[in-house]
């Protein structure tokens, strides 16, 4: 039976990676790379420093696939439709691979970024290809070091406040459905459009903080924190300009309602 | 100017601990470990047995303390009064373990059970004890694996849907609250009174699903997933006979509601 581990990496720091991951590596006869396209080619040669940090033996085959790309104009990130159809098109591409470059017997990896268990859909396509039936494998997921996790510990700050909870969610949930009921905590991926915004704008009270991060965990992370009415400009500023130095951002952030606790 | 680290262990497998953390370790003179009373000696146990594997040269201090106990009759965690009792006399031990155990130029560490961000307090008592200004010290703070990480990697689950909020609350919240608005993914922790009974009491429907650990990443993990109402009577047996053997129990879980997405 083939195995196959989905390795979350952490979100930047090839320090990340867990002692178990590392083992996972050690364990792997094929490590199956995807990229997203250009803007991400740092991405791929982190992963490769890995590859030649923590297999130095070389005794392993890496192959390299393109991720289709989505559809966005057909909705976005919450349009169901293109995204099953996406889903769709990468469990044939993973499927494809595992049928192809992993013979029978031997052990593949997904180099997942962060944790597997943050909107990422590898799980999902894993499980996807498992019920076409086609290929026979089993997996096991290797948790990792998300970038909420790194946000926090290089602001060091909770995310949470005592006995109060926190919700992660989108940019686009941010940006639709106003700040979310009944928390005064809440992390945003995926931010395309700088949601905090609207409520600097909003906010005369002072009552949002911020602590954002871009890059988090590389050379070139950059951190901001402090009220929302303060630091929105500069890390709209700071934003702008890293993702025209370097063609692509990735950035997180905790967005805090003082509350009554 | 003395240094600390707060090192993310990792929520029960050793190998939970990332390369980070292993080099702080490596770049630590004083190991302070507070232990909870007698039901915790394990989790004492794996922090030893991480420093004998990580600090085979012996060349260390380790500074053992007791956590003061909580008043949980003031009125539990959620009870501000109590707990800035509670923080104030813990501030108060690590400011004395500081300043007395700690050397100028010296750096210590104080290991947290997963990841320092999720429902721990440490981070807020060094930042009083530094408030307080009596003792001076820099700190920088790990991340790590949570055991809220850990449950979605041994269910092989994703925490969110795709596109999806997930929140992470504690039991008496979902008992006193109920289900939370805005979100299907709802993770609970600290629950010490199985708040997820009430759901499946009513879930004539079935539109829960609950994916469930105790002592994740340890050699007594129990894991159960499936629809809440048949799930939840195995669970609660399970939780039972596992908390009479040990004596103390910690278990987590994802409550996940049928959605539209
Ligand atoms: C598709 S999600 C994957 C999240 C990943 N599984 C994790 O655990 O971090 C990508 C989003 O994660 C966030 N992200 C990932 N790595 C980051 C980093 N190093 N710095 C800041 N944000 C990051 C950004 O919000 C980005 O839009
Ligand atoms: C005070 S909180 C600390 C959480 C920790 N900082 C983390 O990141 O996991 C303790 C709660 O975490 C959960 N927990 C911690 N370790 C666990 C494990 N190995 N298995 C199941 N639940 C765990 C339980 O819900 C427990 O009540």
């Amino acid at each position: 039976m083939r195995k196959i581990h989905v390795i979350g990496i952490g979100a930047g720091d090839p320090d990340h990676l867990t002692l178990q991951a590392v083992k996972a590596f050690g364990d792997t006869d094929v490590f199956f790379i995807l990229g997203k396209g250009e803007e991400k080619v740092d991405l791929v040669a982190l992963r490769r420093g890995m590859l030649d940090a923590h297999r130095p033996d070389g005794a392993y085959r890496v192959v390299e696939a393109r991720d289709p790309e989505r559809d966005r104009k057909a909705g976005g990130a919450d349009y169901s439709p293109a995204v099953d159809d996406w889903r769709g098109r990468r469990a044939d591409i993973y499927e494809r691979l595992i049928a192809e470059e992993l013979r029978a017997e031997e052990t593949g990896a997904f180099l997942v970024w962060g944790d597997p268990a943050l909107y990422d859909s590898t799980i999902g396509i894993l499980e996807e290809v498992l019920a076409r039936g086609s290929v026979e494998f089993d997996y096991a997921v290797v948790p990792g070091i998300s970038s909420v996790s790194a946000l926090a510990a290089r602001h060091r700050t909770g995310l949470n406040r005592v006995a109060r909870p926190v919700q992660i969610t989108t940019g686009r949930r941010l940006a639709d459905e106003g700040f979310p009921d009944g928390v005064d905590d809440v992390v945003v991926m995926l931010d395309a459009r700088q949601a905090f915004g609207r409520f600097a704008d909003r906010d005369d009270a002072g009552i949002y903080e911020i602590y954002w991060g871009a890059y988090i965990g590389t050379p070139d992370e950059i951190l901001v924190s402090g009220p929302l009415a303060e630091a929105a400009p500069r890390i709209e500023r700071l934003r702008a300009e890293a993702r025209a130095r370097k063609g692509w951002i990735m950035d997180t952030y905790l967005l805090r309602r003082r509350g009554d606790g």
